[in-house]
């Protein structure tokens, strides 16, 4: 791998100087192979530029927010039609009921719609709501599912409190008895269940929703006066045109929504329903940004392309066509894939790689070979993908598989996955 | 008042159906005068245009993010030429380094930088670094006193628990003893004293900070190993080219600023001495739009006017003109106001006005007379601000002053404000 990344390596330098610990959050490479760039120059469609030249094919999508290309014009034209009238103004525009208008028409369970900047913020939101609405406390929520960075569901806990993670019981998600003896454990002050509209954790297999499961939650809030919580986020308009749990026939009474809502502008909602409208009014939240009209013109324009668009189906059928690829071609070289969860934002995992020795590997060929996978976190497809760019992966696949087998006898341990296999914190 | 707000009613009316109480957070118009405009249609320089199509001197400034106008050409000029290369990508790009060196080469205690939308998310983060650094829990911070939106610091608790509160002691603001008191309640477990530059509470007095209550933070922080940390969200960039807390010759070990930092772009951030940067470093943080590329290159360009003009010179001319001219024609109409803090981010309250009616009736007078004030929360000013439009702003006052005047012995209570005077919640 002869690779110039001497851009890279220099800002990398000067970030470790004036950024804790050279980059933080999701988009950190700390734990990515040691070639992948960490920073980048530009986006276009469905490709991506790292600051020394190298253009890739992205799978990642910005963790979810591409949805209909970078940089689309139709959408940014709409973005910066609104930026030279007015975004961050004394108060929001029209554009703000439009937008509610759009997504309660959209999204089945939804009566009313509120506006704010991070995915965290919806979901902090909708648990407030919830305690608003019935008057209790606690929530039971998967272990292990992610539902964002604030103190209460950070998934790495320095430099919080027990006091931050007070009131929540943790059942296994698709395991209709664990969800029971949490609901059961929560006794008389059940507030709400959280739910991801899939598994998809980091670092394991992901699992689509067991339709029991998802009924059996449904029951269990109706039972108790609870809310049901989907936790739309990141899986939002990947899956349905509606929530995501529609799929399995089930509607929550919140849901959260974020990432590629506005196509890449900053912008995440709540959406509830009736139910639970008077709490929504009565909790206090608020944000310097949460009613920028900027965004909520690309979210409008967003929304008309996901009604107006086959990009749904397009997307499903390229993912289908993207796994059944990547398995054809790992089974011809001797691997074999766990290829979990909707093909619209593919995880595959290698059979027998317990420390992703060979996911690293394989990832770290891909990118050489000009296609930006991820070995551990879901990746995300979107609609600028064309058939031709499905064959550009599988054919690098076909060589990344082929130099893997190579490399494979001799592929040491990942020292900074170790925390995978011993039990430690990542 | 012969006002038309067709296009305002018709718009609330759409709301009141699709978001949960019509409308929400800081900019709703809830505990405004009822003739308050709730909707806008775009901002230029210092002026608003509400949806009726009528203009506004704008003192409240976006409740701060508009520093440089609204949509100022240069800044904005900058944003849009990101906004084609790439925004929210799948990696944070180059912008993102030169912003850090930028804040850290502005801000004298800083020699770390990181960014993230809501100013509630720096002041989190800032928490969480701060306990993370100690390994303790306690944060003293004053009462009353506004640091965001989560549960751990909301002003109105619906929805949320004790245990999102837990370890906190609140002081008085400028009371030396009361600071004193709250440390020594904390004994060993104190993780950081949390101020804001002044006192900037809504609904009453601001108040500059004095040097020996700021002192004595520092040094109690000091003595006990805990962190100082400024919240500059509100006022940064209005005081000082600096932390605000330079004025007064405190350096805190972190300070958090946001709203004007990218004049009205979503950006805020959390900056951070040597001391905390391992701290800072082992915190779980992040968000989907956290990254942003064209934010990070307006606040390089606001930065740059920050550095390279005589903006804090001019707007501090220009709103002791604004102090000085209302004061000069409340008096000559028989008013006593009580002007507050800092000449930039004024407040001012009438005396012998517990239940605000004057004030309200002042402040629609105001309106109808093209100038957008509050009656309760600090107003703003920004660079685009004229002396002209300073002389406008008084002679809007000298009418104002004088149809309060003719009113005043008429005026009712305002029974949304009633909380004011019988201790209920607002």
């Amino acid at each position: 791998m002869a690779r110039t990344n001497s851009r890279d390596q220099e800002l990398r330098a000067r970030a470790e100087a004036v950024i804790p610990g050279g980059m933080y959050g999701h988009q950190s490479t700390g734990l990515l192979p040691d070639d992948y760039p960490q920073f980048f120059e530009r986006g276009e469609g469905a490709h991506i530029w790292d600051v020394d030249g190298r253009r890739y094919l992205d799978l990642m999508c910005a963790y979810g927010p591409n949805l209909f290309g970078y940089a689309n014009p139709q959408i940014d034209a709409a973005f910066v039609r609104q930026l030279g009238l007015g975004d961050t103004l004394t108060g929001p525009t029209a554009l703000m009921v439009e937008l509610a208008e759009a997504m309660v028409a959209m999204v089945g369970h939804a009566d009313w719609a509120m506006f704010c900047k991070n995915g965290t913020d919806a979901t902090t939101m909708a648990l407030t709501t919830a305690r608003a609405h019935t008057r209790r406390k606690t929530v039971v929520r998967a272990k292990g599912a992610y539902h964002g960075a604030a103190p209460w569901c950070v998934p790495r806990p320095t430099g919080t409190t027990e006091a931050d993670r007070a009131h929540q019981i943790l059942c296994d998600y698709n395991d209709v008895a664990s969800l029971e003896a949490a609901v059961a454990e929560a006794g008389d002050d059940l507030a709400c269940i959280f739910a991801a509209p899939f598994k998809h954790d980091a670092f394991v297999d992901q699992a689509e929703p067991d339709p029991a499961y998802a009924r059996r939650a449904r029951a269990l809030c109706d039972q108790t006066g609870a809310l049901l919580i989907i936790d739309d986020v990141r899986a939002g308009l990947r899956v349905a045109r509606d929530c995501s749990w529609s799929k399995v026939g089930v509607q929550p009474d919140l849901s959260t929504w974020g990432k590629c809502l506005a196509n890449g502008h900053g912008l995440s909602a709540l959406l509830g329903s009736d139910k639970a409208r008077k709490a929504a009014a009565s909790i206090f939240v608020t944000g310097s940004f949460w009613f920028q009209a900027a965004p909520m013109a690309a979210a409008i324009e967003t929304l008309g392309l996901v009604r107006n668009s086959d990009y749904l189906e397009r997307i499903t059928a390229l993912g289908g066509r993207l796994r059944s690829g990547l398995a054809e071609r790992a089974a011809a070289a001797g691997f074999s894939l766990r290829q979990t969860g909707p093909v619209t934002m593919p995880l595959f995992l290698f059979d027998d790689d317990p420390d992703l020795r060979k996911g690293f590997c394989f990832s770290s060929e891909m990118l050489d070979r000009g296609v930006y996978v991820h070995p551990w976190h879901n990746m995300f497809l979107c609609a600028a993908m064309t058939e031709a760019d499905i064959e550009d992966a599988l054919n690098a696949a076909e060589g990344a598989f082929g130099a893997l087998k190579r490399q494979s006898a001799s592929l040491q341990p990942v020292p900074k996955l170790a925390f995978l296999t011993t039990g430690g914190t990542r």
